[in-house]
C-alpha cells in the first residue's frame, strides 16, 4: 500500500508523533489509519487518541435553549470557509436553523436519514387507518404514499415549513443561504433535548 | 393484564386521547404502551407519537459555547424538584459541568458506560506498550490496570479532576451539590460537538 503525504500529514495532527514515526506506523499498519494510531500508542509515541478522526471543517456549532433549560438544541452547520462561518448571513441562518429545531422538534435532517423500519411502520399505520376509515381499497396506495409525505414534512428538518415564513420550506431557506454566501451550506447533525423525555429511543 | 390509571394518564398524555380510548387502546394492547400508541394512530384518535415516551423529570438543559462556536456542550442535569432546579447552587453546578466538558472532552458520564471492547482494546494496548519498554512479565497485570484506570479518569466526566480545583473530581463537587440542595442530583447525558470533528464514532 502506497503510504501518501496526506495520510502521514493526518495521523501527525492526530496524534501529535513525528514525521517518520508516522510513516513507519502506517507502513506497518498497511496504511489503516486506526491501527497506525494503536501502532503508535503501543510505542508510547502518542499520547492520546480520544479524537483521532478530527477533520478540518468551518461552520459553527450553535446552541438555543428554551423555556429556561427545559429544552436545549445543538446543531452543527457547515460551509466551506472561515470567511463565510464569520459572515452575518451564515451566523443569521444557523441561529434560524437552532430555532426551528427547538420549536418544531425534527427527528432528521434529510428523509435519507429515517430508518427504513421506521417508514414501513408508519406505511402499516396509515394503511390500517385508512381502512379503519372505510377507504376503498384501491385508494389504499395513494392514501398511505400521501400520508407517508405529509410524515417526512414533519420530521424532516429540510421539508418542515419555516416556523417565520410557511410558504418556504428550510430547505428553501437553506438554498437560498447558499446562494447568498456563495459557498455549500450543509446542515450536517443536530441534538434536541427536552428535560426529562425518554432516553430509550 | 390490569390496566391502572397511571398507564392511562401516561397514554394520554402522549397522545392526546381521551379517557376510555386510552384505556380500551391499552386493553387491546394488553398494556403495550408503544402498541396502544400504535392502536390509537391507527383509528385516528392520536395524532402524533414523535416522543410518546416522555417522561417528567426535573433540573436543566445546560448550554455552553466555546471558542464563538468551534465547540458546543449540551448537557442534560437533573434534580428532584421544580425548587432546586431553580436554585442558584443547581444552576451553578450544571453551568460547571458544561464547562469541564468543554475544557476536558470527556467521553462518558461514568465508567459504567464504557463499552467493554473499548477497555479490552485499551488494556491490549497497554500491554503492548509495557512489553515495548521492557518491563517485566510479572508486574504487566500490574502496569495495565494502572493504565486502565487512568484512562477511566480521563474519558470519565466523574472521575476527572475539576477544572477550577484539580484536588477534588467532578464526583466530590457532584455530592457537595446533592448535599447542598438536599436532593439526589444526576448528570444524564451530554454532547460535546467540535466543529469538523468525524461523525463515524
Amino acid at each position: 500500500m502506497q503510504i501518501t503525504t496526506d495520510m502521514i500529514k493526518e495521523l501527525r495532527a492526530a496524534t501529535g508523533a513525528g514525521i517518520l514515526d508516522c510513516r513507519k506506523a502506517l507502513t506497518e499498519a498497511d496504511g489503516d489509519f486506526k491501527k497506525a494510531v494503536d501502532y503508535l500508542r503501543e510505542k508510547g509515541m502518542a499520547t492520546a487518541a480520544k479524537r483521532a478522526d478530527r477533520l478540518a471543517s468551518n461552520g459553527t456549532v450553535e446552541l438555543y435553549s428554551h423555556g429556561g433549560g427545559r429544552v436545549g438544541v445543538i446543531v452543527e452547520v457547515n460551509c466551506e470557509t472561515d470567511f463565510v462561518a464569520r459572515s452575518e448571513a451564515f451566523r443569521q441562518f444557523a441561529h434560524e436553523i437552532a430555532l426551528q429545531i427547538a420549536a418544531s422538534a425534527p427527528k432528521y435532517v434529510s428523509d435519507k436519514e429515517i430508518p427504513e423500519t421506521e417508514l414501513l411502520h408508519e406505511g402499516e399505520i396509515a394503511k390500517n387507518r385508512a381502512i379503519e376509515e372505510g377507504k376503498p381499497e384501491a385508494i389504499l396506495p395513494k392514501i398511505v404514499e400521501g400520508r407517508i409525505s405529509k410524515f417526512k414534512d414533519e420530521v424532516c428538518l429540510l421539508r418542515q415549513a419555516y416556523i417565520r415564513d410557511e410558504t418556504i420550506t428550510i430547505e428553501k431557506l437553506l438554498n437560498s443561504t447558499v446562494a447568498s454566501t456563495g459557498e455549500n451550506v450543509i446542515i450536517r447533525r443536530f441534538q434536541r433535548w427536552e428535560l426529562g423525555e425518554g432516553l430509550g429511543e
